[in-house]
């Protein structure tokens, strides 16, 4: 209890500590816009004469022996052909040898649904598991009921959602995220959904394949870029980085929509301006990215109301989570021209139905889950694990930013 | 033979002045290389006293009446669709019910192949001949030879490499294009191939079509363009605003080739460096973007032994003509993984045969010549060509960026 109540007041000491970070440097603020939200949730926090940046982990230390868990998408044969491609279960983030020479037990694993795949047999008696928002395992409350033994899941990546937070936090399990891992993947990756939709480039690439030759097909729906009005919803850092690299291209205007400002310096630098009424900025954005992260308030935000706010033919981004938007009002919209185009790689649930909409809907340009798994990312988030396992094995506190659950209690921007 | 010389004369000026923009001013240089060309070529020039910045047409003047034919891609049903798609058949660049109006004749077709087509039907008796990069109508040695009243060809866009410039020459033609009016559309468009290749993104978008879901497929191949070495061969005006697009990506490094700088202060802005020897540039460079005219020195100047200097697994993209390279070797080089992909809109002979082999070499990003014909290029070209013609009838010069030939001299760049 006493142990509790101690993490507790860490827990607040780093989400002040994250609020300094939101305040005076925004290159080390966590992902997405929460620490915005952080930062104003906290607020009323008493200031604890904390100095630590960092989590202990209670349930953890030296020299024993943990079964290990991981799911990961399989590689096959592609595996062995790149030695960096650590984010698949063959290669199984690079950790094989270094965990089983410290003698935990380390199986990885691609089946992870119903009742009779691998994850299930190994759910009562697993210490820590590793999961990733690319081929999430689901940690659901019945699944957390019987892992009476799991005291860390750990994100390979950013985004916790498939994991039931709420559930996780009762059971006194810690979940924890590399955060920052997939920020600059996912900007660069929304800028080409965005280049791809706007000169729109996929009917005219489709067309080279069909032996066809047809300029006006696709020249009469391609545009550039420079004078458009781009909006990101939410700033945090995969938004300002988007912003960044949009600079450049001479835009019209670039609008971000988030509860805070990112800051004098982070308009001057990217040339963004904050729009706080959220239909007011989609009546007037040419194009609208999406970065938010999925929670209970958030989830559906995209519905065929908010959607209708939108200019007539803007396009959509959302790398976020699939889950924004309701999947029916987007296919909707797309089919009557009301978005002019939806592209993303993120899924309400993945892998989605052979036969989901978005997958035939007009003027898609949608993907599997994967701007956050370039090998460059896979290299990054690999290494965030590690560190974060070697840190559990030491008894050490993981970074802050990093934590999702931590002592039954849930980061602001999972709330 | 007075009125030549004088011409002639003008023209020395005008390239005087050209030196002195690409010297003092980069943001009026004129389009790819060709200004440092200019500079360098005319260099042995007399300074003669001219202030003029301009060239003086010799063949026009106010009242007469001209036979104008336009040869442009078909709009059909997109035509109607969008009154800003100006740069189809029907929508004739805008300017039928202003050159009616004035009293000239105005015919616009896209049959411009064969010896029955349209375009061979008016060549005996046209003043003024519009085509495009994009659909070009190929202006041979023959052609011309037919075309005795054929004062001016403007070409709508920029390119005029389907002219043949001598034979314009030695006929008095005048040659000139809508130069700078499609940086910034060719710039994108460069950026949002270099994105598809180096993320893999195509692979990626068809498994969706075909009911699929497999990220290691895609994933495996799939980095971030952060930390990559990027370059240029060509550093103009599009060459220059590509890098600046790249500029907030953090690649490991940006270069360019080209013979003359593009000065400290363009390099303060992209962050690019010079690297003269071509061969030292292709073998540290991940992706290479050709930005150079076609020429009779740089066609094919690509071919294997050139493709052979290139990093294993190096991307190439190439917006500006499609004969810069051998054909045959860069599908051989996508075939072995010499090239891991390449991307471009430009092709030897457009439209391109069926069974073309870029159609279906491995990993291409092949689309139909479209970068500079975006709906905000045609705006602009379409203005250009009317702000030309409105120059010609009234006796005034051109600005001297958009001649290409003038009083039997080619500008350097197509030289």
């Amino acid at each position: 209890m006493a142990a509790k109540r101690a993490s507790c007041m860490l827990f607040r000491a780093a989400v002040q500590q994250q609020q300094k970070w939101a305040a005076n440097s925004p290159s080390r603020n966590a992902g997405s816009s929460r620490s915005l939200i952080f930062q104003q949730q906290t607020s009323s926090f008493r200031n604890e004469s904390f100095n630590s940046q960092r989590f202990f982990s209670s349930d953890s230390g030296t020299g024993k022996s943990y079964k290990i868990v991981g799911v990961l998408y399989k590689g096959r044969e592609y595996a062995a052909d790149n030695p960096k491609f650590l984010g698949c279960v063959e290669n199984a983030l690079g950790l094989r040898e270094w965990l089983e020479s410290l003698g935990h037990q380390y199986i990885v694993t691609d089946d992870k649904d119903g009742p009779d795949c691998e994850l299930e047999k190994h759910i009562n008696d697993m210490d820590i598991l590793i999961t990733t928002p690319f081929h999430p395992a689901y940690l659901t409350a019945e699944r957390i009921n019987k892992a009476k033994n799991l005291k860390l899941a750990l994100t390979a990546g950013v985004g916790s959602d498939h994991i039931n937070l709420p559930a996780a936090g009762s059971a006194g399990i810690t979940v924890a995220e590399v955060t920052g891992s997939n920020i600059t993947s996912v900007a660069e990756d929304e800028l080409m959904r965005i280049l791809i939709l706007v000169r729109n480039f996929l009917p005219a690439w489709e067309q080279i394949s069909n032996g066809e030759w047809d300029i006006a097909a696709a020249a009469s729906r391609s545009s550039d870029l420079r004078d458009k009005v781009v909006a990101t919803v939410g700033a945090g850092r995969i938004g300002r980085e988007l912003l960044k690299r949009l600079k450049p291209f001479d835009c019209k205007q670039l609008l971000y929509w988030d509860r805070l400002s990112i800051g004098e310096e982070n308009e001057r630098e990217t040339g963004a301006t904050q729009e706080t009424d959220l239909e007011a900025l989609l009546a007037k954005s040419d194009i609208v990215a999406l970065n938010i992260p999925l929670t209970e308030k958030t989830r559906k935000m995209f519905d065929k109301t908010l959607l209708s706010k939108f200019k007539k033919g803007a396009y959509l981004i959302n790398n976020a989570r699939g889950a924004l938007v309701d999947e029916v009002a987007v296919k909707e919209a797309c089919e009557s021209g009301q978005l002019g185009g939806y592209s993303g790689d993120v899924w309400n649930q993945q892998p989605p139905s052979a036969d989901h909409p978005w997958r035939h809907m007009p003027r898609h340009a949608m993907t599997p889950h994967l701007s956050g798994t370039t090998i460059d990312a896979q290299l990054r988030y690999s290494a965030g694990v590690k560190e974060m396992l070697d840190q559990f094995f030491k008894g050490e506190p993981f970074p802050e930013a990093n934590v999702i659950v931590k002592g039954g209690r849930t980061a602001a921007q999972y709330q």
